[in-house]
């Protein structure tokens, strides 16, 4: 087990409970430490009763010496700008970080504290080193730089299933970069674990309303990845809806195609090619569309495209499960590279259903 | 009560469920017939215990003659087609007629033909007259010809939504009338009582999925009326998403602004002014996003505006409840305007909430 | 209008919001002063912008003279414990007083002291004789000293449905007043609007859940009423459970027939006797069971009777809606009663389904 | 891989998918063939696209020439009666069966014959011999029984949680075997994938409605166990009712204590030393009450008890998943049993929470 003890930071929140559900069920990793600051000095079977770990560890408050002590790897599931007082000492004690925050999501510092404006008001930074030196943890675009990294910063859960649809056609310049619409439904538990008035099933049961419309912050998140992988800067509207629904993310992208001889089915084949050997990506057939149903608690995303001839628009439709592939699970694929696992190892791909 | 006896044709499904409550509550109309096929000799308090009517009726099969003895109006909510073969019979036996469904929406039988294809084939007709003849009953648009029509085509509940986001700025000329995207967003009772698999619960529930993409039916219902406020042909992209709630049905409109000077306030404005006299239709201030949650069970529809100044997109929220403003209660609309009253008269605006 | 201005106090709460909408949907009442303190200073129509109001008051503080000098009569919908720190001013001012509460509920200050422990450290009462003096607002039970009181203290959701179902049964004995065991089911909006993490929608939503298990604070009401009407002490088991829905309670009451030839017909027709004038309450016919949705956002409570020849069981399943019945709409037919008018005035029974 | 080659009949309804869904993740079984009647001669991948099996099996009727030359086991998720016309045939081949339906869950032909009268018309039967061979699959009450069995009925999902409940005390002769009560609620799933209107989403959302009551089948099923360990005859209560969720079973089980002086922590004692030995089972500490989430989508029952010292009743609930523990992961265990592994083996245990 050398190399494989994992503390996870934040541990009753919604991203620590999948994270160690997820190391729970995998074959090489260890859960040796738990830190929380709320929940600090309580036995994990009081604090979480249904949830039984091998060794009933006691939550502790998050001090580096005793992660480090206790740790090899960390996954930190903090409020953003939290995770940024934390991360250096971590990585100064030797040890490797995913990070589930945005706090080292954006390659400059300064773009971070204008989009995270409260944050950075309340939390000072000075780490644009790290900022620069983080991978960014979408594991099927940028796997080696994730194996070699000393910290990951896994990303949000738009951005996963908004990217994981665009980004193969901006690749291959098949779509035009403007006028890029992405119309995104969430289920409640991307709120997190904190309790607010409009999480509460009272309120946000039998009801569907938009929210952040222009300017949510995972726009720019979104945005640096789809430019950097286009070649120039991209300007898209995201548009998140909060759905009826504790799990589950699906993202519908329009863009319009710069071919109009292209079909679904051309996307189709260009879509599977970029994923052939990604395990988590799987794209269907022509005409079967996805439900955030199929890839509940599972690592997988399900893409399918669908081109309208008369308007020359590709609709691409991406599901994901947010707190698995949209989050936990995608850091525990970071973890498997960094320690030089398969991406896929320990992570359900099956989805228990209905 | 002369002229105000209403026969409610399809009375135990959705439709006919919404109707029959709407009268309840209404001072003006009377119930005097219920007909429907499968529930036909039955007593009304025993098919549904839980809505007592005044008058105990027992449902009857439509039988034209039987209607026109009983009702001076009538509201159908019968399977596309199969209104097509009574509206006619009706018509001819002196009663005024609203139907909720799609067969007299198109002011060309053929296209209706097209559109509704196997229905077509089941259900043979001729009476491209009446087709054009009929009122579209988008009751904010069209009131006066409403008002005096013998036959009504409600319309379905995403044209509802969509048109009453986009006509006042299609009228005005402010957005390009390409590249317009529909991202709408429904509860299950659209799909109706009849049992389907993918509305049960178990299916639907905790699920998010994409329907219908590219060339669902109410695409060309939309682009007809959209075309004629616009005055020209416009084709757009219409997406229906499935959601894990009862009732509700929200329409995200994406559109380019001609003007890129305007702002979401300008717009708010203009929205504003275009409803200034519809007591059904609310436009919400700028950054005051509609819930789904705020007009169920009323026939309210809310809209909100935003526009993006980085990517020059206007975006429209329109909030409804599919089954009231959506079909039953627009239907309640028109059978006021077609009877000499105010629109609304009687139907309710204010929301039980949560 | 004399003696009909009424005041809400703690209106942006769900007791307060389902008043309101009551209020508004009613034909004698006024409301001239909204309550509340997080909220005061604020508008009406900016705090609420899905409900309306006739006049868009401004929410106040609650200081018992601007209250009396705006309104006859108040219905408060606070916490526990601080309902009673308002209600004597409110008294010594000549309003009459409708109180959504625990605080008046028990006609000894002593056992509310012991039931309400926290509350009671937190505020110190003395009014022993308002306990006695007011009325137990059970409007089908007690209508005619509610219609002549100063004070109303509203039953509780449980007790409500719990009662509805138990009373006649035990004023004509016979059932055993030993061993009833009450298995109660609501929604989560009987918790409050107040955000608290086991009422999140990612919680509580896919999850069925028994609380308070043995000793559940309205035992001891149910019990006291049960008790006054069989004429001595009866002790129960109560046991509420947590439903993943917004609202809606349902009562299922097991109780042993003291006369074994009595039959589920005999008992229906004994309860449609208790309930004969009771526009609020419907017995359904044997074989009939409630659903808690053909009850909801009506202020009717649905009963049925089943009787197990086998086990002697007397079975009384009694469903309400929790806001409605269960709180506001019994607040408002208390109101009625003190207004000199039918209790059912302007109060919703017949239910939108689905 | 000898005598581990499993068919699954009834593939594509809920019992089958579940079944799939926990052989996929098993160590030891193979999925070697899938049966159905209405899915027959169609690919398992274009039936069913978001479970992708090792082998892309086509679906076939269920011939039992066919199933004998491909499987050593067979899983048979059918219709009640119909089971009954494939088993005989099966095991006549030397497979060895689970059946999931209720066609061998009683002793006597006749009682099932009685109970299930409907089914019992519509496929006649004569192997009461089968009835007597059959083991009841209550796995942590009988698993010699199961282990050295050819044909094993899983039980019902009501009975399930109720008879882990109650089985202990009544062993011990702690409870009076007269008044028992069961209150139970079930997820919609529970009804099978067959589209029906009251399953739908529209009407068994926002809705909690009792069943079956009195006379529920379940109720013979969970008396006949009940009887054998107390060793008498024992008539209880059962009352189901419809949950708005999808999964998840809870079982309020009251009784009343023979011996007053016993406490919840004399009773959760005595609970947790009877499953002592058992993975899937779990006693939690006095105070603590089982969600059904707590189980969702693991094979685990978690049971909790509370004494009310008041009026002598026991509490004892009881949560499963009504389609792992209560159907296919209790099969499952069965196979695991008979082909001479841990019962648990390969078998859920944690959940993914929220």
């Amino acid at each position: 087990m050398s190399g494989k003890r994992v503390a996870v930071i934040g541990a009753s929140g919604y991203g620590g409970l999948q994270t160690l559900r997820l190391l729970l069920g995998h074959p090489d990793f260890e859960i040796t430490f738990l830190g929380g600051e709320r929940s600090s000095g309580k036995r994990w079977s009081e604090l979480v009763p249904f949830l039984p770990l091998p060794r009933d560890l006691v939550v502790s408050s998050p001090d580096p010496d005793a992660i480090a002590a206790a740790a090899d790897l960390a996954v930190l599931s903090l409020p953003n700008g939290l995770a940024s007082q934390l991360v250096p000492d971590l990585l100064q004690r030797g040890l490797k970080v995913v990070d589930l925050s945005a706090d080292y999501r954006y390659r400059s510092l300064a773009q971070w504290q204008e989009v995270y404006g409260a944050e950075a008001r309340q939390f000072p930074r000075s780490d644009s080193d790290l900022c620069e030196e983080a991978a960014y943890g979408l594991v099927e675009w940028d796997a080696e730089r994730i194996a070699g990294a000393r910290l990951v910063a896994a990303p949000g859960c738009f951005p996963t299933a908004s990217l994981l649809a665009l980004l193969p056609f901006l690749k291959q310049g098949l779509i035009e970069t403007g006028g890029i619409v992405i119309d995104a439904k969430t289920g409640t538990s991307g709120g997190g674990r904190a309790a607010k008035e409009h999480l509460l099933l009272a309120e946000a049961s039998e009801a569907v309303a938009p929210y952040g419309v222009v300017g949510h912050r995972h726009t720019s998140e979104i945005e640096q990845l789809a430019g950097q992988v286009a070649g120039h800067g991209v300007q898209l509207q995201f548009t998140p809806h909060l759905m009826p629904m504790v799990r589950g993310l699906l993202a519908t992208v329009y863009a319009r195609l710069r071919d109009p001889g292209l079909t679904a089915e051309d996307c189709t084949v260009l879509l599977g090619a970029a994923y052939r050997n990604c395990a988590c990506v799987e794209v269907l057939p022509v005409g079967t569309y996805p439900s955030t149903k199929w890839v509940r608690q599972t690592n997988r995303a399900l893409l399918s495209v669908q081109v309208d001839k008369r308007t020359g628009q590709l609709i691409v439709m991406s599901a994901i499960d947010n707190l698995v592939k949209g989050q936990a699970g995608q850091g525990v694929q970071c973890l498997n590279l960094i320690a030089g696992l398969e991406a896929s190892t320990g992570l359900p791909l099956a989805p228990f259903y209905p």
